[in-house]
């Protein structure tokens, strides 16, 4: 574990911090040894490490006044306070988006500490628990530390039709198999972890609604990323090999990636006072949705990256000689339109947030899930037409060891010319960054982990469906119909959204 | 010119104001006499109605306090003093939509007079004038009689390539023909003028930038709606008389609808404290920017049309028995879902609103553009859904003549049936309303004008086009791509888009 | 019943054929005395009687040569005896479509006699009936006299879940109430029947797969359509009464129009010569099917629809001065763009064709549901991009009467002028026939009738999906993936389409 | 040049044909010496010798009777006798794209030889020249030989605002340096040539219209792959070196892939009779028209990639165990509709074929650019549904290296597990072959080649609006609209698309 005197304040010292650590980490067949100077593996701690610098050069946007430590904390860290705190972290997302162009990980850590804030205050109201204090507890250790928090939510599920205690192996999702005066033990796996290893922490919570008979996966609690018992399998990406190639054009962003491995946990230990759920079964869904509230509307960082590929296809429509042909311009302003209504659905959630008993504050439901839902369709076409917009070159063009070959490189630099006064590498450069983000490494993270990340586009339906308040909406049709059963439908629905939406002020609960 | 005394509180004390007055109103090719009464005419009537009745029943939603009057005032006339101001705004608009499911007109009004507000203000900065006073005053009046405000400014514009100096016939935009110590004499026309002929003042503005020559063209001022010189043209509507036809159900929705007329203006007098500009062309943009800005994002009214009209599909599936059919389902949570997205990007816009030095607050025009411009496409899909989920009947019922009728009645009523339960006459009012909402009446207001009031979808377009700062893009990618003209493209930009973004506050200006 | 001596050759003497026949029909609910010169109901003769008219004047495309009576006879009466046969009724079908804009209602009785052609075959082919030979009496009956068939199909159906003859009424579906020597007499009820009041002769069909509880529902006859026992009510469209307005623009389409109306039948007698089915209950799906497989591709004709709306959409910009305009340029060609790819669909169905036990052609079904399928998205496209490009005074402009007046009339002569030599009634009856197809009389036509016609968008995507062979298709992909178990997914799968698609030769069966 | 005695007639013999040439390659910036056992090479070989194996495997769809050379040739070296011909090419098409799943590189070449087939005859007809009669030797002796050929069509282009002639560096094109008695030598380059290094001869021809000045560029040739003086460098692809690592899972396709590569040609000799235009600059857009009329609509191709896609998403739906929930189940079929959608227009293009004068058909030009439209959007949305059901694994999953470690391969098939009795590899291998096509290697060839590969879609917008037919439309609107003007827009117009709809046949010229 990571023992952390002094505060991380910038990228360089964060990257320092994870060295030294005894994580076993498999890629490629192997035990990786250094993993922090891994060619592959570096782009993705580079991303993580762009959230500290963030912070020092735009300390407004990018840190927060936390009332728990009484400091100004990484916004990252901090439990939201205000609609206003979380507007801000969709503008900080959207930043950081911007500035890698691809995922950075820290928000799925940021939303499980602010989605806990309330649900352990609920769960303590309930049962008499101290998990609250708990929380509150590592939050200020977190925050002093300005550490990384990793979020781990994605069981492997197996037979999908059964719940966790009916399954075959017991394993399929995360669970108690053991407790003690210490703490408890847990056994299980996470799919697909978000920076599971650029984290210094770990907070594992369960991913489906539970029963009775599942109590024992009923567990949330907070470990070091480098505990015993866990192995992190890296997971593969497009083009991921490229990073190890020489030179830096041809991965098209050689300095940013995202990261995701699967994580295998036996007999990990969590020490009580890490433990901030533990069989409180009938609290899994609810922090669940609140959870997937927040994270669905952090997908407002896929703005960001959207910036960056318009900013891409520009800059080559450019180089080409082309920026003012109008259907050129025409399908700048169509990506531009559809990265810009993403966003709206973003902050219009945040700003409509209301605040939870525990004092957080949770953003609107239902315009999260219209957010995320449209981040499972806009950076497809956004990629499609920047696809369109940069030629066919930019999935046929020789390597960069071609292009620094005496013999073909003269070559290139004569034919893949563009409009007078462009440099061909540069030239290069961009159309390589478009197949980063629409076919290669970066477009894991802005195309499908758009679809899949904080749940696959059905998982929105769903939630969508559950809030849509037909009962009240057939009421408005059949009194303007003037029907004879306008009363009729009056049954109680399972949303009050439109309550939400016509409150005057979402100052007070 | 309507004298009133009292201000007027319900929709019925609204109705009798607009008696007596002397409007010249041609409709079929006739004078129309009694217009208050007239069955094709009164729905629109009533639609404006429900603005009074609405803030009587929800005070909160529909009225605000006004520091200009120190009254609470109906908040179509009120002067927004803050982001939550807009954001009401649009709350009480889509109440209004859901209320009405049509056009209740008032919108126009209520925009002209806040980017007046500014535009005013900044007139006189500039020129000393005293333009803003003046338009304090109007608003005391208008607040005070609780009046309703119509905005005229589409003109018929001719010849589309020249400006307004330069047409033919000089009248193709509405000018100054004539000025004198008491006021100014105007004379052109006003085309499709969302529901002039049920205001009490009509406020006329510019519709295009102006240039030095086009002076006369530079004017802006209030007149009450039965000044003398006006001929209203009334417009037709599809099935507009249903409206007029015995019965309630074929019209669809027989209480409420939409307004457009054509205005004819000759030598209209506009006294000198009632006119807000005169000659300053080159603020005429900056009011229509200011105007567009506020009034696409009112726009959101239509996800009040959408809410009823995804009722009626509901409310029809349920009728037909099929409500949870998962194709059904999955409909309306489309319609939902692109519903919602609109709203999303609605509010969006007014909460990212920033003061103006005249003190009123201006909403996101980047994002105002996107809610607009989604509105020129979901409601289509929205009702295209509708008239999936309703059947063919919609538009192969017989008449309600029919259906009244002792011989074809009992038929109808045999053959019509639907699941259990169900009243077969409910069951056509239902898919008369979905009529009138897509191919209907009201699918003038919600598919037409949808498309383009406040601007058809190529406006939003190029003010999208101007605010999507590809040099700040350009500059990201390139920053990634590692290019070696990163620094070369930075020119100022028509925008400062991602300057607003990343504000932290929108408190300050 | 209509007496025919001579073959009816003209539209002329179609409608004359008209006369005379006493129908009971009901609009408004009075009985139409003289329903060929009803006002409202004359659009829809003038369409059928252009069938007639096309035939005389384009004889190629219109007749064709039967070799069931060695005549050249109407292609609308035709049994197809090739592939090019059933192209060239798309071509004849696009080309009515733009001559009349407007549902002609020919095809469903086109498409009837070519279904129960090759199933009455395979009736009598299992159970010794003499079915086929009847129908081919009948068919020559009409091919001489050159009738109107019209095919009635689609029941009230009543409760949705429950078979025929489970419904608590059992005359939700059409039924056989008595028989005796001389033939059957039927009960029930036919919804929205295109062109019905129009035809000579109706055939009855069942409209759902039938079990054996369902004998007396499995029933196919021909009627002459004032057979004693039917009543007919009138459907409503939207604007319809502007039909009986005086003057001809506010119509839109002055001349042509469609017709839907109810038919209910109360102890119908249909003679033993008639009847082409009576029980064979089992043969009810596959006559459904290829009705329904030859129904889907006539939707071809919307093609002529889209043809003359993008016609009239580059009217319109032309008179506004601006067909060069890129964007407008641009929304014409995706009009057109997707306009060709229903028709693509529709000629491919067609060109597919196998032939038939009994001798005629059924053209892919495959493609006749894509066909379809896109005709219920892309019109509605089409039309939403024609009032994108007509302007907001499509639903916004004065009366005819108005234009009319010699007060208004000149008023908006002088306003409501395009470019420099537009005539400004031109320029009305253009933007009225555009409201007309999107929103008017022929939208249900153009918009509502390619939703719900030949059945909705999910009984296509049914049928897709009975016919997508993912048998087929997963063992392609594991064949290329290189999975161990390839071979296991091969169990019978309930459609060849892919058996046909990679036949040689579509010439032998 | 490959010495050809026996013709080649399995893949294996086509392979080794292959060896021993002696092509300049360049491949990260190094000389390939044995291309054809390069293991990043060697599966777009496999992909050609393909189609040998399907004409020995399925004679009738993959070979045809040629009347040139008397003998069943495969289909690929055809030219087209019928439109029967012209519909088969695109039924071997989809089977290559099922069988391969990738770009099979031997279209170009076809589309080639049949465009110049009636080119050249034209030329002659007009220049006396003998380009024709040379033309037939070389399709006789690669018919006779069963040879590969490939087409080079795009330059560099260069300043895309300047014609050939007046680029500043002349070679921008690829043009005539020198010619003697012997040939001609040409200089230049051909971006992106698609299975440039597989074929035998290669076929040079001009890609935009041509001036006067531009004679020296009006060059068409054929001349053989390994000719001196050319320098291939191979294109990268996403995912290319995958193919290099052990193991055959990652690669997702192991066995075959596409292949682009740039070509130098630095005075490369063609002899005189193997030129086919020599300075005829005036036929150019002629060439470019018919050629692209054919390719256009070869790229039914994708929809045999479509197939296996759609294959694989329904494969790894079903080893997830969730094969009939209705949200898989109907985005299944909205693939299916998607992918027909293409076929669709694809055939009826190749249907609605005329006979040139040279006696080779020609299919339909509207419908082909409609077909190839919308290749370059369905398949996205295709590829975008496909992540959508294969779930987030399809970029997180570990690597083959991994699954063979004795550590973490028992791990991965703990928990890698789907529905019960499904082999966790093949779920590997399933998922990879979805990454394949939507991010990986083929996505190359099912995606971006979609988008560019034989014009880009505003290359198929230009071409439909020219084809459009306004002034036809216009007309239909107009006589409908009774509009005094009917008459008055009777220009001639670019196409005569209608003319060729409404005639009869199509077996006449």
């Amino acid at each position: 574990m990571q023992k952390q005197k002094m505060p991380i304040r910038t990228g360089e010292e964060y990257i320092e911090s994870l060295r030294g650590r005894n994580l076993k980490i498999y890629l490629f067949g192997e035990l990786v040894k250094n993993y922090v100077d891994h060619k592959m593996i570096r782009p993705s701690i580079n991303a993580v490490a762009e959230t500290y610098d963030l912070a020092v050069r735009e300390e407004e946007l990018a840190t927060a006044h936390s009332s728990i430590t009484g400091q100004r904390v990484n916004r990252f860290l901090h439990i939201v306070e205000s609609a206003q705190d979380l507007v801000l972290q969709n503008k900080m997302q959207r930043k950081m988006g911007q500035n890698t162009g691809t995922c950075f990980q820290r928000c799925v850590g940021m939303d499980a500490i602010n989605s806990l804030h309330s649900t352990t205050f609920e769960i303590d109201e309930k049962h008499g628990t101290k998990y609250h204090e708990r929380l509150l507890d590592f939050i200020k250790m977190v925050q002093r530390g300005n550490l990384i928090i990793g979020g781990a939510m994605t069981d492997p599920k197996g037979d999908r039709s059964k719940t966790p205690a009916e399954q075959e192996d017991p394993d399929m999702f995360l669970h108690v198999v053991k407790k003690d005066e210490k703490g408890v033990y847990v056994t299980g796996a996470k799919a697909h972890q978000t920076g599971c290893i650029n984290s210094h922490w770990i907070i594992i919570m369960p991913t489906v609604r539970l029963t009775e008979n599942d109590k024992d996966y009923a567990i949330v609690g907070a470990i070091p990323a480098d505990v015993e018992g866990i192995t992190y399998i890296y997971g593969r990406q497009s083009c991921d090999t490229r990073s190890m190639e020489d030179g830096d054009i041809d991965s098209g962003n050689s300095q940013y990636a995202g990261q995701e491995a699967m994580m295998i946990f036996e007999n990990v230990f969590i020490p009580w006072d890490k433990v901030f759920m533990h069989g409180e079964y009938e609290f899994a869904s609810m922090l669940i949705e609140r959870f997937t509230c927040y994270h669905r509307r952090s997908y407002v960082c896929k703005t960001g990256l959207g910036d960056v590929l318009i900013g891409a296809a520009a800059t080559i429509a450019d180089y080409n000689g082309i920026p003012n042909v109008s259907h050129i311009k025409d399908k700048l302003v169509e990506m531009t339109h559809l990265n810009e209504s993403i966003f709206a659905a973003g902050i219009a959630s945040s700003y409509s947030a209301h605040k939870m008993k525990s004092g957080v504050w949770l953003n609107e439901d239902m315009l999260a899930q219209v957010c995320k839902h449209n981040v499972t369709r806009f950076p497809y076409e956004i990629g499609r037409l920047a696809q369109d917009i940069a030629g066919g070159l930019v999935v046929t063009m020789p390597s960069e060891k071609d292009f620094r070959n005496p013999e073909t490189g003269p070559m290139l630099k004569k034919y893949l010319v563009g409009r007078k006064g462009v440099d061909v590498e540069n030239r290069m450069r961009v159309l390589r960054l478009i197949e980063n983000m629409t076919l290669g490494r970066n477009a894991v993270g802005y195309l499908t982990e758009s679809m899949h990340g904080a749940g696959s586009p059905q998982a929105q339906r769903i939630q969508i469906g559950r809030q849509m308040q037909l009962g009240y909406k057939k009421k408005l049709a059949k009194h303007l119909a003037k029907t004879s059963d306008v009363d009729e439908d009056i049954k109680p629905e399972p949303s009050d959204y439109f309550k939400r939406v016509f409150k005057i002020s979402n100052i007070e609960n």
